[in-house]
């Protein structure tokens, strides 16, 4: 498969080096020069000319310039292209596609995966391992162009899971965007306290706070682009500290401990004419996609 | 030095573990029989009749079973013994050791260490090593017990912290029950979304949520014990998830960047008529003693 990777740093490098590891045919492109000059000592193929003739062309620019970077892209894509991004929230992009035109062929993605260090020199083949990696199947998605995605990225290790972008932004609102305003909430009042605390502060605070260590601006673009479904979690969790803090322990420690829910494998068949719904409905569940082979999806589902 | 460690859990056992293997003569004891079996399986002297002789006695039972057992074991401690504990707030088992006459002897102790597991069988000698032990300095603690316990644990590699229990409650109040409800406060936000929410929590709902994974009744007993100055940190993160979380975001990330800060070491005579208060002084500005040699502490400062 001929595939362009646009933007090289974490997510995008870590992206493009699996997939050339992986024997597919790469080609990477990123607008900073340095990072440009490591990706190809690294020995990925850099050309901006990449989008003109690709099967996939992957976005993994900044989160705030993919709508932009979808607009420009559009009219250079070839026929048959699929085109998607990796940015963690999907309705702005996902507008902007269908703004464009691109509605069907755009499979907004979202690899939920990442470190606290960014750029070329932190990425890593092995990111993908096991990560849930959001593929957006609206009703109009293009299910051929799913299909590419999924098998593409099972096919390195992630499990593919089907979701809206509006179930994708509410879902992520409150494991991603959340935890990162609690760390920087946790960070500031440990700090606001004495000398003593920051003395004291270990692994709950270091644990508690490493999500906020990294770059700030990931975590404001990722925030104000989900401000709204973010704004009920943060509501949710105001009430929550606003009532009885012993019985809040023990309902805390009850849901993380009912945490990752178990699951079972079935099979889809990739010819199914209700596969969209059947994948929407596995998604909404919990469940995803862990292998295509020969005409079939393996799946696993709530236990 | 002739030791005794009634309570041979995460804390107690390792603790015995390490000492052991220091060179102290160490006895322990648990009210448990399956802990004091596994105790002796790996080598510790498991007798009930410690406190009698030792030198030092250390009570790492459960917080809330603290002010009790120094209550019992008060009247049968050796002359010139120190007794000391490692429970998580100061506050209500110094007051207990001065209702029973041993507000001298006593010197409180926190090491801010602590795993997800609990018992004997999680128990690792090292895990202490480069961890904050707070050890109580009071106007009117034996500076003799202080030392001897600072010495002590500095020579198992604990970077030994003085504190008044009152300034070491609102401590960790900030930096390590805070953390345990903002965690419990994630997990039930986080588990009140939808199960495509389960599937994509990764890392910073893993990590966010990490302290409230073990054992709940160790978290509701120290956040019970730590009612008031837990109360101020939690509405004081209420407030900040009120505001601006663009600007919480940032100044979080500032905030945790400047963590851990540096340090500078000096010295101190152990002779100085002035040590308590040098000492006092020293931990409310965030230093600590990292080792005790020829009459002389080595400490640490701010910068």
């Amino acid at each position: 498969m001929k595939m362009s990777v646009l933007g090289l740093g974490l997510i995008g490098g870590s992206l493009a080096r699996r997939l050339v590891a992986a024997g597919h045919d790469v080609t990477g492109w990123d607008t900073d020069r340095s990072t440009r000059a490591l990706a190809g000592e690294a020995g990925l193929t850099v050309s901006p000319d990449g989008p003109g003739t690709a099967d996939v062309v992957v976005l993994a620019g900044p989160l705030d310039a993919l709508p932009r970077l979808v607009e420009e892209i559009g009219g250079r894509l070839a026929a048959n292209a699929v085109l998607t991004d990796t940015g963690s929230v999907k309705g702005p992009v996902l507008a902007a596609a269908r703004g464009a035109g691109l509605g069907r062929r755009f499979v907004g993605g979202h690899p939920m995966a990442g470190r606290e260090v960014a750029g070329f020199a932190a990425t890593d083949p092995d990111l993908f391992d096991g990560v849930a990696w959001v593929l957006g199947l609206e009703d109009d998605t293009s299910m051929a162009g799913w299909l590419r995605l999924a098998d593409l990225y099972t096919g390195i290790g992630a499990r593919v899971v089907p979701a809206t972008a509006a179930e994708q932004d509410t879902a992520v609102a409150r494991i991603s965007h959340l935890p990162h305003v609690l760390a920087a909430a946790l960070a500031v009042a440990a700090d606001g306290g004495t000398p003593l605390a920051a003395t004291l502060a270990a692994g709950s605070y270091r644990d508690g706070t490493r999500v906020i260590s990294g770059p700030p601006d990931l975590a404001r673009t990722m925030c104000a682009a989900n401000a709204v479904p973010l704004t009920v979690a943060v509501e949710e969790v105001r009430r929550l500290l606003a009532g009885d803090l012993d019985g809040l322990l023990l309902t805390g420690h009850s849901a993380r401990a009912r945490w990752p829910p178990s699951t079972v494998e079935t099979q889809l068949d990739a010819s199914d004419p209700d596969l969209r719904r059947r994948l929407q409905a596995l998604g909404r569940a919990g469940g995803w996609v862990s292998r295509l082979a020969a005409g079939r999806l393996s799946v696993q589902g709530p236990a």
